[in-house]
């Protein structure tokens, strides 16, 4: 099955909008075949089935490269409590608090746990989303972690989107191992991982580097179990203060280091010299109303690629929609409409270590958004409101 | 035609969330019967046809009382050329600015307009809203502030929606009247007004109030004209500096005083006393980056009621949805989410001067909304993305 999608504005996303008005994409199975000028369609192609953009806005179909869409339950209460007054204790006295989701995540079947994050991957896919990536890290136990990857993989089979899937087990700490962090990343974080990879559950091992916590020792001590096995690592880093964890992904060359709000120069130039990504995640900084901001001009003048994700989670960062993580990214942190976009897509395939897809060019994946829009701007310019018209998925076009 | 809503999670919204586990709803032709536990249902409405909610929240449907959606074009390109690094300069000398979307409003016809405006409205009642004030004001000349009037009238006849018009001539100065702020007043604002009501075109009269706009002498000639046609008025009041506006507001009775950051306790003492519904818009704040906040507490003290309303326009709110907006007034303003709520329902239909609209109790606008949420604090919490399950419309229930 071929097919020739005309009348198109594309935005190829080949190193910047790389924008082609009057633009044509031919996919053949689920590859694109060849992307230009409707004025220069190879005669090959010229006679395929044809399907009209009506000179809307075409991008590769976006990639959220950090979320969190599996967990029971939701922080609704809790939220609504702070802002009724509670104090920090108050909250957590009610049962507050990430592990108020551990509890709600552990009771949890895995249909009830895959039933919830359809929902939420639906929400995400009608935002543009058709590779997203999901943590575990709610479990914090072997078989509660294992049980969020199953559910994690499911996804996939369910819907007509993309999943890779990462390790957290050292998200939080739970309270059978308080103060005993470095017992949790041994007895139950790498036992975890190493039975999740025996299942073939895991794509990428993260961590949550920080003072509440883990440290750089402890998660130093994963990421060595985690190269023993061969897999790639990234990390939530320097959200909160500067623990030097970006030093430490470097050295294990990690695909990504996320949220990064108090990276220093010293980690600029490790992420840069190792080739890892930034990924911003302006959702989580939102929530928070934190003020330290990620240091976009020097990554920028550092060449490091920078995605944008939306974090997806119950606790920092409610939000399912990528285009609206882009505005943010904007709004909040200056980032140009273009870096978000790119970030959002190629940027954002490369901090998942994947090369086929995240740009409109021969080869590719033929994962394809169509919008209401006939300039890739628009999709930062208005919060989340641009409407998804069409979605093509492995050269598929969607209801 | 009678139904019976069953087995839904009801926030009444009389007077707060008014919550009713296990709650049914009768309705007949296009209004709310009763409402009620289902444990309670009386005789009368036990046989009527129903329809089982499914356990989810049901709401009044949303009402926004304050927007923008009739103009013509989009600013991306601007927001673009704005965080290349453009100065304000620049982006004036390309054409940017409110006056771009003047321009381009001018130029287009009717047919244009009300196909722009019905697509927002579509984003708009995705995302809740059943009732949506909206505004002239890119017009600026008696014609095209007509033209712009006539298309906001159009859009209730197109969609499931009900539409109050507010002419808002005083919005800007165009550049024909540069310098001469209150000969616009007189050979613009007040004719466009007088005709556009004897069209019966106007609901209300509004005027943004500011130093880059009209001072509150200017203001004042207006609302004098608007009272001679027994018309409500309501402004654009102390969103940059205190103008004293809403002292003004306040003395024509005004229905509402919007914006109000830089709102003061003069102000809000006069508010009080008359009346006036202070109208929530942290879209605007949000993409101005603004720091300084309303006075919420300062307003809460005063029982003052607050609205608050998405001000969806393209310059410095491209923002459809409600829910997003109510989670932006908790995050950034820190009100709660059952102030939100009732400020999206009960205390939005205050500020159009609505009895008949914003809760579910008998003889109120069978106007509700069905949403995949057990509690309302749901609605403020996630960022935008809870999901309309289902929306009765003047009794009907929409696919
Ligand atoms: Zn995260
Ligand atoms: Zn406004």
């Amino acid at each position: 099955m071929a097919i020739l999608l005309t009348n198109a504005t594309v935005a190829t996303m080949a190193g910047g909008y790389g924008l082609i008005e009057g633009g044509a994409v031919a996919v053949e199975a689920d590859r694109i075949l060849w992307v230009g000028r409707m004025s220069e369609i190879p005669e090959a192609y010229a006679a395929l089935p044809s399907h009209d953009c009506g000179g809307h806005l075409l991008t590769p179909g976006l990639i959220d490269c950090h979320s969190h869409i599996v967990f029971g339950g939701n922080r609704a209460l809790e939220f609504e409590m702070r802002l009724n007054g509670a104090s920090y204790e108050e909250v957590a006295r009610a049962g507050g608090g990430i592990l108020s989701t551990v509890r709600a995540t552990r009771a949890a079947s895995e249909e009830v746990l895959l039933e919830q994050a359809l929902a939420r991957a639906d929400l995400m896919m009608a935002a543009g989303a058709t590779t997203i990536e999901v943590k575990s890290g709610y479990g914090l136990s072997v078989e509660d972690e294992l049980k969020m990857l199953r559910v994690a993989r499911q996804i996939a089979s369910h819907r007509p989107l993309r999943v890779q899937t990462t390790h957290l087990a050292a998200h939080a700490i739970p309270p059978e191992y308080a103060g005993r962090a470095m017992d949790y990343i041994e007895q139950v974080a790498i036992p975890s991982l190493r039975a999740a990879h025996a299942e073939g559950l895991v794509d990428a091992v993260d961590a949550f580097c920080e003072g509440i916590a883990f440290l750089p020792d402890q998660v130093e001590r994963l990421f060595t179990a985690a190269r023993a096995m061969g897999l790639p690592v990234k990390l939530h880093a320097e959200q909160l203060s500067d623990q030097k964890g970006t030093l430490l992904a470097a050295r294990f060359g990690a695909l990504s280091a996320d949220h990064i709000e108090y990276l220093g120069a010293d980690g600029i130039a490790a992420m840069a010299a190792a080739g890892t990504v930034a990924v911003i995640l302006p959702g989580a900084f939102y929530t928070l109303r934190e003020t330290q901001k990620p240091p976009i001009q020097a990554l920028r003048d550092a060449g490091i690629p920078m995605a944008v994700a939306t974090d997806f989670n119950p606790g920092t960062a409610p939000v399912a929609s990528l285009p609206l993580t882009m505005n943010m990214a904007c709004t909040l942190f200056r980032m140009t409409p273009e870096e978000t976009l790119l970030g959002a897509t190629t940027h954002a395939a490369r901090a998942l270590g994947l090369t086929d897809r995240g740009t409109i060019t021969p080869g590719q994946l033929a994962d394809l958004c169509l919008w209401d829009a006939t300039h890739p701007a628009q999709l930062s310019y208005t919060i989340g409101a641009t409407p998804l018209l069409a979605r093509m998925f492995g050269g598929q076009i969607d209801a």
